[in-house]
């Protein structure tokens, strides 16, 4: 066998474990957001209905599955990190149900669904979208009996989720659709525009989840520094495999509309770099976050996986 | 003079000093809505002046008032009780701007000015509503150093913004408006579904101000719960009082449009009840409201002035 054989070989080995772990883990925190999503008195019956569509939808659950390995990264277990989990995973479906709005970037599919303004109607999505960032508050303040641990989480989570964070991200990316290359001074400006849009947009809420994940286990301030400096690189590496996907796969492969990114002329890594310059990108990207994890050793062995993960979603 | 002449003199003094009450504690809450909404770092400058616009209009700050009032009557004072008053005029201001978009109440004037969705964007209204929900919470985080009180006003706070509260209750009011009386099975039944809209759409917010104003004054539940259901009753009547204002004001006093309720069908408690009935119903929760104020005496006497001062705009 030669050489690139034998790393397909290892390659293939390291996703199967990589998925027995995910599909391991996965069952508990579907249980977690079905209980987080399960009726409560007061909730109308339309609009509960539309947040469990929105949160149940079938997915990888990338993020908490961020916020478990960075927890066991750092010497905490599933449980521990579960609430962490679940509130992240609240926001990121309220900002899904937000971002695919006609207003917004007006997309009817989602995960292989309709969107949920499509599937009951605009006015359920927005009050569902809103209902949802304060349960994952609610969420993490109910489920989290340490009052200082509570608040960190709180406070890592509400950064990440506001106008500087995901919010301001999605702000300047609709922005950036009404505006060509040139607005932006050529392509490197444009490339650094893109990078502080996705900076916020995708990684301010994968940053949330290493450092809540390591929060929830009591980690010390070196960890969750090395941690959040890992999701950093894997949101940057995550978004540029996504533009990647986008140009080259089709609707069924993605569960959602693809191509869409060059229709508009939105800024993409490929359409600013090419798709060559763009996959080097990523990987450089990949070897900062394993860079990041020299820190822990065995433990964050499922972080590197994860990592690798991203990476290969494109090859 | 006659029985009736007095009381109209001392209605006008009980308003006259209610008035000055509110005039000498309006500057330090505009203040700290201004800080709390000032540039920061990585927040898009477009968003962020979305976000002034619709947390800085003119307005009486009567959330931030009755935060303020229920502190004082529990012994607290303006300072400690303002962030709060801000956090929830933060999930007010964002609940104003979702409520009024097309796709909702499709409200184009609000506080005598054009709606944020208007004077901005769909995508920047929704954008900012999302944004000042996170900034409530995070506002809440920042400035409450001591970890239990920052956890019992966000605990308050969550649930009164969440599905149960707020979201839900604008949930059901829309839905309400495809229905008729008949289909609530008659105007008995109507008025009570009505109510339970009330109680979460503007009522949930009232209590939270009540309650959050005691917390962070230190008061004991047995007060929080007196200010709470001081909250529901002032609340209630105020949203009667709302009902009564839009089928018997203009556009240019109210500063909104007026006779919507009405040319929608809408449930309001005028149409279910007639004009004197509903005022007769405002003045009786009103009482409700004062008995509940009898555990403070002479702390509590803003309290008694605001809400007649509540009745007494549809007299």
């Amino acid at each position: 066998m030669d050489a690139s054989g034998e790393h397909r070989e290892q390659s293939v080995e390291t996703h199967r474990s990589l998925k027995d772990y995910m599909d391991a883990r996965r069952p508990a925190v579907e249980a977690a957001l079905e209980e987080a999503c399960r009726d409560r008195a007061g909730v109308p019956e339309r609009l509960a209905a539309a947040i469990r569509y929105a949160v149940l939808a079938p997915g990888k659950r990338l993020r908490p599955m961020l916020t478990i390995m960075a927890a066991e990264a750092c010497g905490g277990d599933v449980a521990g990190a579960m609430p962490s989990a679940v509130a992240i995973e609240m926001i990121h479906a309220y900002s899904l149900i937000h971002d695919d709005l006609p207003a917004m970037d007006d997309d009817d599919l989602r995960r292989g669904r309709p969107t949920t303004h499509i599937e009951f109607d605009e006015a359920t999505a927005i009050l569902a979208g809103d209902a949802l960032q304060s349960m994952a508050f609610a969420h993490l303040h109910q489920s989290t009996p340490d009052v200082s641990r509570s608040a960190a989480l709180i406070g890592t989570l509400v950064t990440a989720s506001g106008p500087a964070g995901l919010v301001g991200g999605q702000a300047d990316d609709l922005d950036a659709e009404k505006r060509t290359v040139e607005d932006f001074g050529g392509p490197d400006s444009a490339l650094k525009h893109l990078e502080a849009i996705h900076q916020r947009k995708t990684g301010a809420l994968f940053m949330a989840c290493a450092a809540m994940g390591a929060i929830s286990a009591g980690a010390d301030s070196r960890a969750v520094s090395a941690l959040t400096d890992y999701a950093k690189a894997f949101g940057l590496a995550f978004q540029i495999t996504d533009d990647l996907l986008d140009c080259t796969s089709t609707d069924e492969q993605l569960g959602k509309r693809t191509g869409k990114d060059d229709g508009r002329g939105k800024l993409t890594y490929p359409g600013l770099m090419g798709l060559d310059r763009a996959r080097a990108h990523a990987k450089a990207t990949i070897c900062t976050a394993h860079e990041s994890l020299q820190l822990f050793g065995a433990t964050a062995q499922r972080l590197t996986e994860l990592a690798d993960f991203v990476l290969e979603r494109t090859n």
